[in-house]
């Protein structure tokens, strides 16, 4: 899990602002009450981790300067570049309505789940992500709205059962390549 | 960069929908005309394969019945709960507003994008994922709108230039955990 977790914190993300919050839930009441509001899916309390990712409701100013704050600490000598860079950045974003920002946060997130997701397929965990849940009441439990978050996609973690398993026997289906990639040389 | 593509191609989606269109462009007028439409970046012509990772602008019925169709021939015997889930999914998208689901189609693209950025780490494949660009050119210049597409980020691939990297000596910095998990036990 601390393994999963950091390939997540190490993700790359738009000018390193890292826009969201994971939440790693292993409380059994609070998974009871997550089942409830995801449609019942029995995966929620099943899983040994429960993961949320919350992305920010909006960029703000005290967001973007914690990030320059911390790349001053740890590269320095570039005080001068980054102020440039993000005072652009700045201009860019905080006129924004929130709904455009929090898309834009939401994409980072989901490229973080990309890595989740590869990380644990190396780890042989047992991974299913999971939309289609009642957000409202997700981030009313896990008190989303006070923290500036919005919940954005959920991700059950777990030992495999392969025996109750019906999906693994089946083919993994995609989009053949032809179909998908155009190769313009 | 096969396998670098084969990750994109694998890449779970939401319902399996792979609502995106991936264009590997190696053609150096083409990659001229994308630069200028990038800020003139020099990573797109630098970048021996720019990607540029292109969304569903919306998701119709022809599109999921595709999924279908291909679920069904890949997993005989799944057709009758394929056509329950399947129509039920038609039924919460396709009266959705377009930019709905391209919003929901561009978040599966970033899915897929962080894992191209995890594969081609492990191939030791330089890598620049690159958001900012003007995607209404973009989408001109590669005929997205007549396929029912639009740009979502692109990806520039290529060999290590080390020497001329100002930002491979520096740090990494990332939000610390502390700052970005919340562990609910």
């Amino acid at each position: 899990m601390a393994r999963i977790v950091e390939a997540i914190r190490m993700a790359p993300t738009s000018s390193g602002l890292q826009p969201f919050h994971l939440f790693v839930i292993r409380n059994a009441e609070l998974k009871s009450k997550l089942k409830a509001a995801a449609n019942a899916k029995d995966l929620v309390t099943d899983s040994s981790h429960f993961l949320v990712f919350a992305a920010f409701d909006t960029y703000t100013e005290a967001r973007i300067d914690a990030v320059v704050a911390r790349h001053a600490v740890e590269r320095p000598g570039t005080e001068a570049a980054l102020d440039t860079y993000y005072d652009t950045l700045k201009a860019s974003y905080l006129p924004r309505p929130d709904d455009v920002n929090f898309d834009h946060a939401a994409r980072q997130t989901y490229n973080a789940l990309g890595f989740a997701l590869a990380a644990a397929a190396e780890l042989e965990v047992d991974s299913t992500p999971m939309e289609g849940v009642d957000n409202a009441k997700f981030d009313e439990i896990l008190g989303l709205k006070d923290k500036g978050l919005k919940s954005v996609v959920a991700l059950a973690l777990g030992t495999r059962q392969a025996e109750s398993d019906w999906l693994l026997p089946l083919k993994k289906v995609r989009t053949p390549a032809y179909d998908l990639v155009t190769d313009l040389n």
